[in-house]
């Protein structure tokens, strides 16, 4: 690459997104980025796309509130030049920036019962370098103050700096294009069905919420043969596009007078619900519909939605007696860099069908409209062009 | 068995327990068992024991208060006769009577992932035959009125009849005054640690409540190599108890004035808490701070405890986020006909040392005492003899 030859250890100056307090446009503006340090790697991005938690955060949602900030988490890009103890990648490869951190040393990483890392601890509210955890790789031009970074990866920069840990080298011959919205919905869905509940041909599913994870989970069931896969939502257009993903039956909870789990126990055989549930709203109430739709005999409900910090769940614990599982998972329980190119893989086979996702496309500069598109909904995922 | 040919298809007068009210001591008397039906089975009870729920529901506990009833559901025994459709057991085989039905026909017997039937969907209220859900198969001597069974299997007679689906045949060279702990208490603890967390070996692992399926729990997690087994309870002598049955750590929650999941996660490497945890007390409070003590990275938490109707638990799902499970499962998870024999193997061979839950012996008529010494708290175990 001739960016790394000729940019290898120096600053350098691009354009970025930056946010600068909440719900104001971002500033599409030139910034400095520093060398990466000696874990670290620095990424020319290529693509990137929002996603939900990016508005979150973008809204001042959260209890930290970090601005300035360069925000994005599910993007693609070319490693431009690493750091000097980084080996596992180099200038020139293809690589997708994961917030998923993953260490590979630490009991946790060697670990097959959890991708959470013990080294790299996901702190929603740091902008730091996960490193030090003291210092950003970003400033900017005009006075050389530090602008925040966000998740660990901060893709709506040109250039971004991560952490080793925190970058999945990927197969030279995929689409950026198209890969980076590996980033973070897709995974969460696909490995939410195929990780975390292990769905099994044949079997029967409810998906409660048709946003991107909701389809991801979708259309993984589908791939792996379940026979019954009944979407939830309150929006006809989400539902009829979500057939295209996979689902069998629609369910829209505005038309029935009933609980919508009771609807759903009575479409299945013997009455005792589904075999897998998956709330990706959030929604403390359809939390607990999702887990009572399930079936008592060895059901499990995964809870995708973030739910706001307020709320609670209350159940009886004899909903779980007969042997009901109750659980979630960051990232779809994917391993950010030992795993996350395995579906790489499977996504450039066809498994999953990327191009069904993406709705839209904009060039980099036009973030703000892309923001906008997933805040009125009708966009699934909204692809940039790093290039235009 | 000269039982079997002398009495087959005969009514058989016999002594059993009476339950006739709330918390009186029970009847110990005359009553007739009628022969088996075509799909059942009649047992010539040799031991049993006596479990908590048997406590729970003399007292008048539960919705339904049914009586007069035979209470009893921990025990083992040698079949009298049995129904013209009855083929995988015969006169004079070594049985084990089970609550957990398994009629190995429906969709969910041959399904690995529960142990729940279709066919015979356990009903704590119900004192009728499962076959039918209209008789019983005991009746008074004096007025030939029907009495209540319990659980399906009522083992407090010396003559009992259960469904085919309720009978586990055993190796014949078993010593039933052994393993007629295996009805329910035993097969509770082992399989929550065995088939439902699944423990693995060097994990770390906490147990609240220190009573049969506490200890069980502790001896599986000590025979599957956990290299920390931290027991929690309020009493010194439970914690001393429970020493000899593997634990590594003892926690008396009246010693700590700050919250026991936070004792425990400061014993833990990283803080994080244990890997497996499991509440045998039933209390909303503990339930969550077992919960809270798992580690959020994969912990699997199991609820054993029975929660009185009226209370609930609330958590925000966000304590689930980062992969934890909740959950429970009736009987261990065991399959009732086909596992339980595999169970009964392994003790044998002294995988789990059944000998140091026996810490009382009566003979059959002084049930009350039986009931009495559970009641009051030092006994884990009273194995009543049939003969005596």
């Amino acid at each position: 690459m001739a960016a790394s030859s000729s940019t290898m250890g120096k600053v350098i100056r691009c354009k970025a997104a930056v946010a600068y307090e909440p719900n104001k446009p971002m500033m599409f503006e030139d910034i400095n980025v520093a060398p990466p340090q000696m874990s670290e790697v620095r990424i020319k991005m290529v693509n990137a796309t929002v996603c939900q938690s990016d508005l979150y955060f973008w809204k001042g949602k959260d209890v930290a509130k970090l601005f300035p900030r360069i925000l994005g988490h599910e993007g693609a890009g070319i490693v431009e030049s690493v750091g000097s103890n980084v080996k596992g990648i180099k200038a020139g490869d293809k690589c997708i920036p994961v917030w998923q951190a993953e260490c590979k040393k630490c009991s946790k990483c060697k670990s097959s019962r959890t991708n959470i890392c013990d080294t790299f601890v996901f702190n929603w509210g740091s902008g730091l370098m996960p490193s030090d955890k003291k210092t950003t790789r970003f400033t900017r031009v005009s006075d050389g103050k530090p602008i925040y970074h966000f998740f660990g990866i901060s893709v709506f920069s040109q250039y971004t700096v991560v952490d080793e840990a925190c970058v999945a080298k990927i197969n030279p011959n995929a689409d950026l294009s198209k890969i980076c919205l590996l980033g973070c919905g897709i995974p969460t869905g696909v490995g939410s069905a195929w990780k975390i509940a292990k769905v099994h041909p044949k079997s029967t599913v409810a998906v409660f919420g048709l946003g991107t994870i909701g389809l991801a989970v979708v259309e993984a069931c589908k791939v792996s043969g379940c026979s019954r896969i009944i979407g939830i939502a309150r929006d006809e257009e989400k539902l009829a596009r979500a057939m295209e993903f996979g689902l069998t039956d629609t369910l829209n909870t505005k038309a029935f007078n009933k609980p919508i789990e009771q609807v759903i126990c009575e479409m299945t055989e013997g009455g005792m619900g589904v075999d897998y549930s998956f709330d990706c709203t959030g929604d403390p109430g359809i939390i607990y519909s999702a887990l009572e739709c399930c079936t008592p005999a060895g059901g499990v409900s995964i809870i995708l939605g973030l739910v706001e910090s307020s709320q609670v769940v209350k159940f009886h614990p004899g909903v779980l007696l007969w042997g009901r599982s109750w659980t979630s998972g960051l990232f779809g329980g994917y391993k950010g860099r030992t795993e996350l190119p395995e579906l790489v893989e499977r996504c450039m086979k066809g498994h999953i069908n990327l191009d069904h996702y993406i709705t839209h496309h904009l060039p980099f500069s036009k973030i703000n409209e892309a923001f906008d598109l997933l805040n009125q909904g009708g966009c699934i995922r909204c692809v940039m062009d790093y290039d235009k």
